[in-house]
């Protein structure tokens, strides 16, 4: 079977999430995870949250650029986003059998609003899975880094600020490990301080080890 | 007291929405209550949803003008404007003793988007009740005209597309009589039949009911 050429008994879609803090590494490993299933032949749909529609990217700008949004309005447009990025590209790549890797998913959504101090985890965890019609990955791959890991291995200095801003990320991260902890079937976390390379064989051997992968 | 002067001892603020279908005359209700208010030196606030702000002038374009939008990811947007609406302008007005008038609020989104065949109306109505902080008018003024007056009485031909129409039509307008019915103490429902000055007395009469008007 030559690569790139659609399996002419397609296996069912697939549906996998990168997930993480900034600068894990996540989107360099979606993007090598892609690749190694393109070689496979497999047809691969790559796409990210927010903005992985043309609505996404409207939205998204209105959140950035748009003035004051109220904590509410915010996550109600990432909700949006995600509603329209699952009906329009998401849920029909599966159907015909493709593989879909985003970089980030509902859990980011959840981490990202519910650590701030406006607004519960619960209740945009509630929201979330009603804007994808309880979609869920197949395979979410966290990848773990401590918040103050970067800045520690740059050797910078630790100020107010951004102990702050470690709070923030550890809580993030925190919300990452409890939603592996809670479906440890449907996660695996990988610790991002790993060589790209050996990260890209890790989360390489949990599909084989689910029979995805020859 | 000069008319338009600010109350030394304001009144609390108060919010009073009006629901009902297209064309049912609520947009010209609220307009001559507005009126009548700032002639007894109430200082008033007069909105519209969809649309009340600058970001939900936006995403209400985004819906019209932005190509598909799957059923969610509207009512989504329809809940963004509305936490928008209420966080920018209706709460900070109400906090300041105005009387805050609205051509529809969250009557409107359950009855439309409830009565199309997607989304289940308690599912839109728990969207929108989190959307605004379950901040609930003071008096919901709802203008009932049945579907097919109108047309009736332009003698119109009824073809078949009409009558589904009026099956739609309908079901709004329950929507908002059984959500008059449900809370009574917080609805008055008019007869949108009547002449403009009659219907605009009755308005005012549910106020004094109240002991809002003088």
């Amino acid at each position: 079977m030559s690569p790139r050429l659609p399996d002419p008994d397609p296996a069912p879609g697939l549906f996998i999430a990168f997930e993480g803090g900034d600068g894990a590494g996540k989107s360099t490993q979606a993007r090598l995870l892609a690749r190694a299933l393109r070689d496979q032949g497999r047809e691969v749909v790559t796409t990210r949250q927010p903005g992985g529609t043309e609505l996404g990217v409207a939205l998204r700008d209105l959140v950035l650029h748009g003035g004051h949004v109220s904590p509410r309005a915010e996550a109600l447009i990432f909700a949006a986003d995600k509603a329209q990025h699952v009906t329009e590209l998401v849920a029909p790549a599966l159907a015909r059998g493709a593989v879909v890797v985003t970089d980030r998913y509902t859990d980011s959504s959840v981490a990202y609003q519910g650590a701030g101090r406006d607004l519960g985890a619960d209740e945009v965890d509630r929201l979330q899975r009603w804007a994808v019609g309880d979609l869920v990955p197949d395979l979410t791959v966290v990848v773990d880094v401590a918040a103050g890991e970067g800045r520690r291995r740059r050797g910078e200095q630790h100020d107010r600020l951004e102990r702050e801003a470690d709070v923030f990320h550890e809580s993030v991260r925190q919300h990452f490990l409890d939603a592996a902890a809670a479906a440890p079937e449907r996660y695996v976390v990988l610790d991002g301080t790993l060589a790209v390379a050996t990260l890209h064989e890790q989360v390489l051997g949990a599909l084989r080890d689910r029979g995805w992968l020859s």
